[in-house]
This record gives C-alpha cells, sequence and structure tokens, in this order.
C-alpha cells in the first residue's frame, strides 16, 4: 500500500537487507570495522530470541554460567585442530594497566579452552556427570568482509559445553540441543523452516568430531547456517585432562558437546520474512505484537485507542500505543510495516462512530473491520494465524527452490537460485572441492529417507544419504 | 548447629569472604590474573539480581541496546577528564586477524565514549529528547590487587546513558535511577540498607559533575559503594558534538546522566548477610527459596517430599528438592546452609507418621514443626519475616557502628569499627586528604537533615551538610 523507502528484494537483496537493518533500527555499523551497534529495536527482538532460547535451555537441565573474556594465548594451543581454525580470526590484547603483558591473552573466540580447563577441575566423579554449562556472552572473530549481524567482528551468542560419561550420552544430548532447542525455536517461535543434517568432515567445526547443523533458506535463495551442535568426542578431555572415576573405579576421559546461537539469527529473521514493505515479525517473537495506532485524536479517539491497547494488554499481549498524531498517519503506517509489527489496529474518529475498528495483517496486508467487542478475538486470532501462514510461505519458498539432482553440473545448476539434494553416491571424492570452486557448499548431509544420519565418526550409516547443497552467506 | 566449614568472621573476615565465595561455588579465580570464573549457583543470583534490576529500569522508560566492546583508542582522549581517570586501567588490542592493528583498540572500560558518539547521529531535535538507553555489558578495568566480585579486572554491569533537554531534566533523571531503581532493589530485593549522598569532587567520576551513590556497611564496618548515578553536565555533549534543535529553533548541547551497578553487588550481599556457617540469602532475591531435603527414603517420605516440593512451587515458591539420601543428612544441611537457602523443609519417617514436618529458617536457624496442611503458609510467612529480619539486622548493625563525630580525630577513631558522621564545616580545607592518609574515605555527603544535597556544581546548599566517612572496599 504505502510507498516503500527501500531498495526492491528483486532490484538487490543484499542492498535491500542493508536498507531493512537501517531503516528498521535494527543495528549501525561500529567504528572498529566489523563491530556493530545493536539499536533498541533490534535488541528488544535479541532479547525476546534470547528468552525463548534461554527457557528451552534450562529445561534440558543445563545451568547458566559466566566465564572470562580474555584467555592466556597457550590454552588455544592445547588443542591444535582449535588453534588452527581460529589463529587468523584472534583479536590479540598485548598492553594491561599500561604496560606490556608478559604473555599476550586473546579476547574469547569461543570459550572451548577455558571452560575446559574449569571442568577438569571440577569433574571427579560419575557423581558429577553430566556437568551441562552454558553462557551467554560476546566474542570476537576478526572479520575481513563483514556484514550487521551476519558476520561481524563482535557477535552475541549462548555457548552451551557440557561433559558426559559416555559418547552415546554425548550424542544423545548434541541431539536434544539441536531439536528440543535449535529447531523447535526456529520453526516455533521464529516460524523458520529448517533442515537439520551433519556437516561434511570439511565443513565441521575445528576441534568437534561430528558437527550437527540447523540451515534455513533465505528469500534469495541462498542458505544461511542458524546454529550448530558438536560432539566434541574426547578431543577437548584429552587435551584438558578431564577424567573422572567411574562406577567401577576406573579413571576415564569424558564425551563433550559444545553447540551455540548468535545475533546471526537476527539476519535470518530478516532475510527469510522481509519483503519489500520491510521486516515481518513473526507474532511469537515480536517485541510488539500489536500496534493501536490512532488516525486523529477527534471526538475522544484518543481515550478509545488507550482503552483498546489496555484491554489487549490484559488479554496478555505485548501492545504499543501510537498517539502521535502531529507525524501523518501513512508516515506512521510506513514505519511500523517497516518494524514489522504484525498486528495494526487502526483507530480513527469515522470507524468509531460505527463501533469499528480497522485490524490489519501486516503480512497479507489484508484489512478487516472489526466490532469493537470482538477486537481482542480478532487480534489473537490474526496473530495466531499469521505464525501459520509466514511458516507455510518459508517452507513453499524453499520447496518451489530446492531441485533433486542426479549429478554435479545439475546441483551446480540448481544452487544458482536454491538447494539442490545429491545423492552422497553421486558426489564423488572431488565433488565437494568442486562445488565449492563454483562458490557452492554442502550445507548439510541428511538420510535419503529424511532422518538424520549417523554421526561423522560412525562407519556406516544405515539409509542412503544425501547432500543438500547451495550457496551460503 | 552442623560445624562450620569456614573461618569464624571474626577470626579473619577477608579469609571469611573467600571462603564463602569457594565453598558456596559462586566463582572461581580466571587465568588472566583479576579475571573470574562466575560458577552456576553465583550466576543464578546474579541472573535474579539483573531481572529485578532491567524490570525497573524498563519502568523508568529505559531501552536497552548494546554497543561495540571495542573501541579505538582515539574516543578515549576526546574527553580530556574521562581519558586521564582510565588510562592506566585498559587493556589494549594491537593485532587482530593476524596483522599488527593501525590504530590500537581498547576493550571497553565504560562505554560513554562510543555510546556518545551515536548519540551525536541520532538525536536532532528535542523530539529525540529524553534519550535512555541502557547496556547489560562485561567491561575491563585492569586491576592489580584483585578480589573476587569486589575488584575484578572484568566484572559485568549495567550501563545506562542518557540525554535530556535541561540540566533539571537530567538531574530529576539521575536521581530518579538512584532512588527508584538501585536504592529500591538493594533495599526491597537485596535487604541491604544503604545511605545516599553525593561524592566528594575528589571521588566523583572522571567526566561527571555530580556523581550520587548509594554505601553500604558490611559486617566488619567497612564500607562498600554499591552503585553511582552521575549528571555529566554538557562534558561529552562539548567532546562529541551532541546538539539538538530546540522548540525555539535554536542548536543547544543535550545535558547528560550515566550510571551502573555491577557484579560487585554479589560482593556486598556475602558481607552484609553472611554470617560463619555460609551465606544467608534474602528471600526476594535468592534462586531457591525453600529446599525440601529428604531425611531417609523410608515408608514413601521420597514420594511425600516430592508432592511437597510441587505444592510450594504451585504456590508461586522457587524450590529445590533434595532426594540424594546417599550423602549423610548432616552434610547436605551443612550444604544447604553454606548456600543460603532461607527455608529449609526437613522431610522424614518420623515426623511424617505424625503428619508434619520441620521448618527451618536460615536466618536465625530456629526450627519449627508444622502440620502438613499448614506447610504453604508457614513457609510464605517465614519467607516473608526473613527479608524483614535480614534488613533489620544490617540496618541495627550499620546504627551501633555509626558515630556522630565533632571533629577529624574522632572520625578516624570511630572508622577503625565503622562510620562516622562528621560536620563538612568541621572538615577544613584539608580535612578529605587527612582521612585519605589514614585509609579513610568520604563515603557520601548528606544533608544534616537527612535529604539529599545539591548537586556538586551548586553554589549553595539549603541546610548544613554532613560527610559519612568510613574505610572502604
Amino acid at each position: 500500500m504505502a510507498k516503500s523507502v527501500l531498495t526492491p528484494q528483486a532490484t538487490d537483496f543484499p542492498r535491500w537487507y542493508q536498507d531493512v537493518v537501517a531503516k528498521a533500527e535494527l543495528a549501525d555499523n561500529g567504528p572498529v570495522r566489523g563491530t556493530m551497534v545493536i539499536r533498541p529495536y533490534g535488541y528488544a527482538i535479541w532479547e525476546r530470541m534470547q528468552a525463548e532460547i534461554d527457557l528451552r535451555i534450562k529445561a534440558a537441565g543445563v545451568a547458566n554460567a559466566y566465564f572470562p573474556l580474555l584467555i592466556p594465548e597457550s590454552y588455544l594451543r592445547r588443542e591444535a585442530e582449535h588453534v588452527e581454525g581460529f589463529s587468523p580470526e584472534l583479536a590479540v590484547v598485548t598492553h594491561g594497566g599500561g604496560k606490556k603483558l608478559e604473555e599476550p591473552v586473546v579476547v574469547r573466540p569461543t570459550s572451548e579452552t577455558i571452560i575446559n580447563s574449569y571442568f577438569a577441575k571440577w569433574i571427579q566423579s560419575y557423581r558429577d556427570l553430566p556437568l551441562l554449562i552454558n553462557q551467554w556472552a560476546n566474542v570476537v572473530r576478526w572479520e575481513l568482509r563483514p556484514r550487521l549481524f551476519l558476520r561481524t567482528t563482535e557477535f552475541l551468542w549462548q555457548e552451551g559445553h557440557t561433559a558426559h560419561a559416555s559418547e552415546s550420552d554425548a550424542r544423545a544430548f548434541a541431539l536434544r540441543i539441536l531439536s528440543d532447542v535449535y529447531e523447535d525455536v526456529m520453526t516455533n517461535v521464529l516460524a523458520i523452516p529448517v533442515l537439520t543434517g551433519r556437516k561434511t568432515d570439511n565443513e565441521r567445526f575445528a576441534g568437534a568430531t561430528t558437527t550437527w547443523t540447523c540451515e534455513a533458506m533465505m528469500r534469495d535463495g541462498k542458505a544461511l547456517q542458524m546454529g550448530t551442535s558438536h560432539e566434541l568426542g574426547q578431543n577437548f578431555a584429552r587435551a584438558f585432562e578431564i577424567t573422572y572415576l567411574d562406577e567401577a573405579g576406573q579413571q576415564s576421559y569424558v564425551w563433550q558437546t559444545s553447540w551455540g546461537v548468535s545475533t546471526r539469527l537476527m539476519g535470518a529473521l530478516v532475510m527469510v520474512h522481509g519483503d519489500d514493505d520491510g521486516l515481518r515479525l513473526p507474532p511469537r517473537l515480536a517485541p510488539v505484537q500489536v500496534v493501536v495506532v490512532l488516525a486523529r485524536a477527534d471526538d475522544g479517539a484518543d481515550t478509545a485507542a488507550a482503552a483498546l491497547a489496555e484491554e489487549l494488554r490484559t488479554a496478555g499481549l505485548r501492545v504499543e500505543l501510537d498517539l502521535r498524531t502531529d507525524t501523518s498517519f501513512g508516515r506512521r503506517v510506513v514505519d511500523w510495516e517497516l518494524k514489522g509489527v504484525p498486528v495494526r489496529l487502526e483507530v480513527g474518529p469515522r470507524d468509531l462512530a460505527q463501533g469499528m475498528v480497522v485490524v490489519a495483517r501486516r503480512d497479507t496486508g489484508t484489512k478487516t473491520s472489526v466490532a469493537l467487542p470482538g477486537v481482542v478475538g480478532a487480534v489473537t486470532a490474526a496473530l495466531d494465524a499469521i505464525h501459520g501462514a509466514l511458516l507455510d510461505e518459508a517452507s513453499a519458498l524453499r520447496r518451489s527452490r530446492t531441485v533433486d539432482a542426479a549429478g554435479l553440473d545439475e546441483a551446480v545448476e540448481a544452487a544458482a537460485t536454491g538447494f539442490a539434494v545429491l545423492p552422497m553416491s553421486a558426489l564423488g571424492v572431488d565433488g565437494e572441492t568442486t562445488l565449492n570452486r563454483a562458490g557452492i557448499s554442502i550445507r548439510c548431509i541428511q538420510s535419503a529417507d529424511g532422518g538424520l544420519p549417523g554421526s561423522s565418526h560412525d562407519a556406516t550409516d544405515d539409509a542412503p544419504l544425501v547432500a543438500v547443497v547451495g550457496r551460503a552467506y
């Protein structure tokens, strides 16, 4: 309806993304290259994500804790593969308290090394297992081609770290986080359909034995890695000497997992649901679910608008009241659309005189006149419908842009506009390298029957495997 | 009752503090000098503090946001007094992404400089004011004599930053945060009585025109600064060119405030309420308000204990159920006392046979037999009583250790065991220096009538002023 202030998606998707992030006031670039300022509206969305994720992490029996930002450089060297993965990305503190430090310290790029050095102290016996810890923190990985939320030198995340008595316990827990926390939040709160599967050895987290991933398709057909859950085997246990006395009185190394999601999810939210008018926030996530917009303040319409807002709040909804009639109604509507508020209640003197208000849905743009006594019911029904509609729309897009490919050439062609599903048997020894040269990566490996495959280090998988390939952010 | 595992307070208070922090599993030292690991139980308490503070900050109209950890060194130099205050404490990153950086960046010691550089972009007109922003973040200030929670190289805090159209608006807001957020949480949640007042010019935050403070007395008679709220005048506005077009069409500099509380509050909690058996947590803060401890599992006592825990949870309480009968009852009681859980419900087969359980209060050690149908009422009443009792006890201690002093000698003597209240007129020109040489500082200036004095830069105060002096952490 209202004229857009954004570059259309079809014209230039990356430019559209930048426009939305700026104009919906989600984030700004920081002064140090690659860093970002998360503005209040962006942060309110992130706080809602955090709350939903934190609830599920705690329900899985995990406790939050906090470990230091600064890590001695020597800690990172203890696990060889791990340091190799991170060394080009490190920020190094060489001076502290006005003096050169004896040993440089790094700003944490992730916390496996420091957390595991404490696990070694805290874990003595099988009674201390499983040890299930999470932290919400900032991490720093120097980023050469930064992009707000998607790739930033500093980002916010949660990182879970656990220790278990057996490999099967560790595997089960890594998969529980993948499905009960990550997939559940992404699908049922963010309304983003995700593919779950395992990473190839090439794409696996440095130091992990298996990396499990949730992958989503953005509106331009590209993939975004949404979150990962790693089986670490005994790699860190051996490097940090994390052993326990088992029930038989034997010293054994623990089996571990780590897992994380980050402010990257904000980028996914924009690129999965956003349209040419701005954000479209899924209602279960939105910090503002309903905005009550007063058109003109005549004839007590402001009092009526305030009463409606209060009635909606009492019904348990997150509501904002917009009485700024010194700014034009049209301009405010454009702004609320930019910000993606799922439902707009338009309150004007003429409608009110007839006992009516207008309920406008952000996802479809449809407007319905509703009699005053039915407002709470109509808004609640609209919010429920919007969650389903956004999820269906994203699922339909992914379906329409996913091709079953028989061989590499076909997969490369399909990945120009979306995903290709390729039998692993058709990939061959150099298949992944060939794809990578074409700017395409294997997003995840799945079982041909739709289920999850075994872990990377399993000798065999029961069903034939397929690779989901695409271009990635 | 149970034999203590702690150094008694009377023997060695600092050692007692270290013992409690370690044995109640609140925190550990980090590998980089002065950093700390906040363990799950400590972090659960901190999360409860955060929730209570965040609620009140938002009720004052403030929005959360997030600004970068890394700040260009040049930013800190823009406000001269400010850089002077912080330069000896800075952690400096000189290398990033495998290369030496062209300009070194500092790890934020506080965020006035970076936040104000964005305020300059975001504030254009009087309609953009007041701008009220808060962030929850980690900050780094190199600490030479670290002590867990009290002085750490990295700590967690919230820092609020606001911009207003007038000096009086800024002052009113700084004082609103002081009383409605800080004093309210400290008194009504943490059960810690605080003195509010302003800092001397000497003790003022670098860059502020007035610093307001909340000060509390620890159980050893020493003072701890609990939180501060600063009027910044136009110092940062001039340094960062933060101007707005007022209603008359004139460009003016904004007036600002900043304010913060940190994980230091955890140290206060330990030292205000703790006793020789460990922590004593105030019930409104405690992550576990009631622990149901099963003595022996005979005769279905475990089922009864679980049912009681569930009944208490249903009543809205935070409850833990301890069924670990493979560890002795006495040892578990000692542990729950160490952890300061306000109410313990002891469930054993013999009492149960008579339809009774024991309600034990952590603050007084009193135990009462309660008939099963009355358990929720008895526990709720005990929790209410404990909040008041802890607050009264701390207030009484402060009263008993506070002396009205007529002159400096008397004040120095009184400060050996507590606080002295000294007329500002008796302080003289060199009085503060004399006190400082004796290891004593002016904690805050108050009005002799008990109210708050004017701001530092006011020419006159209405009532005579007094200085509260003491030794400080």
